[in-house]
């Protein structure tokens, strides 16, 4: 596969210019080739395109489409050395991070085939005629979904496959039956653009309506909001920073017609460890949770940023466990230097408020790309008057809050805002305060954890990777798992239909 | 049932006096008492009892919150005539018509009792832990629903038990779990006081926890806001106008923390009748019709104010027939002077628009209450140059469009915004242009009719009254059946929770 910097509108490769360059983040290199920004008129011809093919794309039989989604899979496969090779200039993530998130991505895709092959994401609901019903009679009423129409993509940095061209939001859109206009991330245009390369050649070779995918490449901020407004477009999904999201999702809800946003815009991740579970679990926790803190160095959407521990005896070897797990983790490559910038800032801005003591691990330093993990520590009481402690510093560092007492954490839990996850490390003796502790938790996040890490997004049908804001702009949705395909349909009634009207899942 | 004239806030009757009273339409008499407004004083004390009890009333065990359900339509009935007295004078609707809506009114209850009892609506799903799964061990995943929490509703005044303080969608968020403060209509507020003195006997007699349920009465703006605005609000219902739907949508989405409005605000619901239809269909046709435009005096959300025909010979004789079945309607009064004032200025806005002329029925006139039905007629070709046809006049009017050809017709589906209902008249001839047809109408409205009229709006599984905007400002809604609980809940994930942990639900 052959880069060529350009956009990819429904099909078709755009006259290119280098307005911008990846960069690789380990030497701080320009990347070829140049990339051309996308304009306006590009942003409406993308649109259009998937507005003019979107009925042909949602009327074809459910097999098709899942064939569809299966064959990006085999392109992606067949594209793998290319895709690892340039994502691993672009990001700098290790090859064997790249290869399993490939692997992950190509699943993702496989599931929704599976899922839309099955059909029963239509939720179909028939109330049968009732002719002779007193009264009046009740007419035949059938339920099931259609899709929204089409979709904006917004990629995210971390995840260069799983959350990007062909990630989990664009196979959720597909699989719905909506087309989608990607707006690929500037931090990996290249990898953007083979991952691109690959839906065109599964819409060639399956025969899909070529406005079903496009890809506009572009850094500015101008670029998105032209996306979300355009009148086309019914429905946005995003992966990134609080401010992005909450910019896209005001400007959707300043629209004449407003549309839903779907973003993600991470979280803290919460644990919570009881003191029995501290006693117990010793050095293997202490690791277990340093290396959750570094896994990626630390930027996942659920790296855990904040532990919650209360005082005890036990509390001094813990710490000086995960000092010791933090020191021998290995130095990374951040994705680019301005997370790292971003990281170092938040970090030092946390470090100098009151009644915050660095702990553990490495202070990020420097102007490289390069950080290992880190460790703070606070008090219970410091947390509940200081909102700041919670917000999210996106890196491999964590808050170790030491709280007096288990009433003093169950304060600190109602305090918390939304969140991802939230987890809980308990031993069977502590049963009724876990379930305090989670009946405060659970309205606060979209997934609850007991005696884990949140780190590892599992993609299956029972996975809510959302929650409440600013976690998420809709609490309702979940971006990975199959349930995430409901973002993008809403339920439609038809009133006795004849047999020859109805859609095949409504004829029985 | 005695009325006092306050909201009633967690089951307490608050102070009173007389800021605003009732009106009767038909004489245009103040009825007593007076009633009450409240202020930002009481809105944060019903909110705030309403987020103290939310915990209490969701972990309760289902068949309790159906019981609970199961009392409010008791009471209702225990209080019936009462409330049709009250409503009768309140609104002028006819004594059937309120009998009907109430008993509507409880067997809304009554399903959603039946449907939180069965569970299912808590749509589980279950990913058991895989231990040996290579590379990485799968967690055991399960998935629920939980309740989002404090829900405001707002009802509306042309169904003053269906959609309003016991209404629709009252039942599905007390069913979802969630406590709920009504603001009543001011148009009804002895209705409202009386239904709500209904829910707080069924809260007294299931010992609820009394903060489930509050009202709030008053005729400003600025008192809604003010609970949109709540920071323990987490979700708005509404059943209104375009205008007042936006508003609180906007406000809610400015929110620091944005929260879902899930507001119905009516449409001009078209029905297109084919050639063949309109010739087999001849009197009996034209009859239909005029009685659906006249039904309720034209005050519901589902009224047909477009009809799209195609110029044919028989277009002249079913427009007579139209005529005569308008003349004797009865006349009747609108539901208060603001309606009927708004309906004529509406309609006579309209028919001083370009191309527009009267065809069948009586223009509103006096400034009374009362109205009769009436009929306008455009081309086609008007209706393509001027979107403002296509607005709604909320009363018993509608507009005939003569399109030139079906070809035409179909540009007139294309051009529609978003509407509740889209109804389609056809012979088994015309299955092609039918199919067409739908196939533009499906992305367009919420339910779609063969042969039949939208008015009349079923309480069932599969109902969907909802659809895109301005029909509602979320597409993905429906404020009547059961579906319409999915607006109160959101996904929750468990990731390796003990049994002993796990809701009732999740325990298999």
């Amino acid at each position: 596969m052959e880069l060529t910097g350009s956009s990819i509108i429904a099909g078709e490769m755009q006259t290119t210019s280098a307005d911008f360059y990846a960069i690789n983040p380990v030497d701080g290199e320009k990347l070829q080739p140049g990339f051309a920004e996308a304009d306006g008129t590009l942003v409406d011809a993308a649109v259009t395109a998937a507005e003019r093919d979107f009925d042909a794309y949602r009327m074809l039989p459910l097999p098709e489409r899942a064939d569809f989604l299966l064959e990006i899979g085999d392109q992606l496969e067949a594209g793998r050395s290319d895709l690892v090779d340039r994502a691993g200039l672009e990001t700098g993530l290790p090859q064997p991070r790249l290869e399993g998130e490939l692997t992950r991505t190509v699943n993702q895709l496989k599931m929704f085939a599976d899922f839309v092959r099955d059909g029963a994401f239509l939720q179909t609901r028939i109330d049968p005629a009732q002719p002779d019903r007193q009264p009046l009679p009740r007419p035949d009423l059938r339920m099931t979904q259609i899709p929204l129409g089409p979709v904006a993509v917004f990629g995210a940095s971390n995840f260069p496959f799983a959350f990007s061209v062909a990630g989990g939001d664009t196979a959720a859109a597909l699989a719905a039956g909506c087309p989608v206009i990607v707006k690929g991330h500037p931090a990996h245009p290249g990898t953007c653009e083979l991952a691109a390369q690959a839906i065109v050649a599964a819409v060639k070779k399956c025969g899909m309506p070529q406005g079903v995918f496009s890809l506009l490449q572009g850094s500015s901020h101008q670029l998105g909001g032209q996306l979300v407004k355009h009148p086309l477009v019914r429905a946005v999904a995003f992966t990134g920073s609080q401010a992005g999201g909450r910019a896209l999702f005001d400007l959707a809800a300043n629209r004449p017609v407003p549309i839903p946003v779907y973003a993600e815009m991470g979280s803290v991740n919460p644990i919570y460890v009881l003191p029995g579970a501290l006693a117990e679990g010793g050095e293997e926790l202490a690791n277990a949770y340093a290396d959750s803190v570094a896994l990626g160095v630390g930027q996942f959407c659920t790296n855990p940023g904040l532990l919650f521990v209360v005082k005890s005896p036990e509390l001094c070897s813990f710490a000086a466990a995960i000092e010791q797990r933090m020191q021998v983790a290995p130095v990374a490559p951040m994705l680019h230097a301005g997370i790292k910038r971003n990281y170092r800032q938040g970090f030092e801005q946390l470090q100098q408020r009151k009644g915050i003591n660095f702990c553990a691990g490495n202070a990020p330093k420097g102007d490289d790309c390069l950080a290992t993990p880190a460790l703070l520590q606070t008090s219970g009481e410091r947390f509940l008057v200081d909102p700041q402690i919670a917000e999210e510093v996106f890196g491999p560092s964590s808050v170790m809050v030491v709280c007096e007492s288990i009433e003093q954490m169950l304060e600190c839990a109602t305090a918390l805002q939304g969140q991802l996850t939230a987890t809980v490390h308990a031993t069977e003796g502590e049963t009724q305060t876990c379930r305090k502790l989670f009946s405060l938790l659970e309205r606060k996040a979209g997934r609850l954890l007991y005696n884990g890490f949140p780190t590892g997004v599992e993609v299956c049908h029972s996975m809510v990777h959302g929650g409440p804001y600013p976690a998420t702009t809709d609490s309702r949705s979940t971006s990975v798992g199959t349930e995430a395909i409901r973002r993008f349909l809403r339920s439609i009634c038809l009133q006795n239909f004849p047999p020859s009207l109805l859609p095949l899942e409504l004829q029985r």
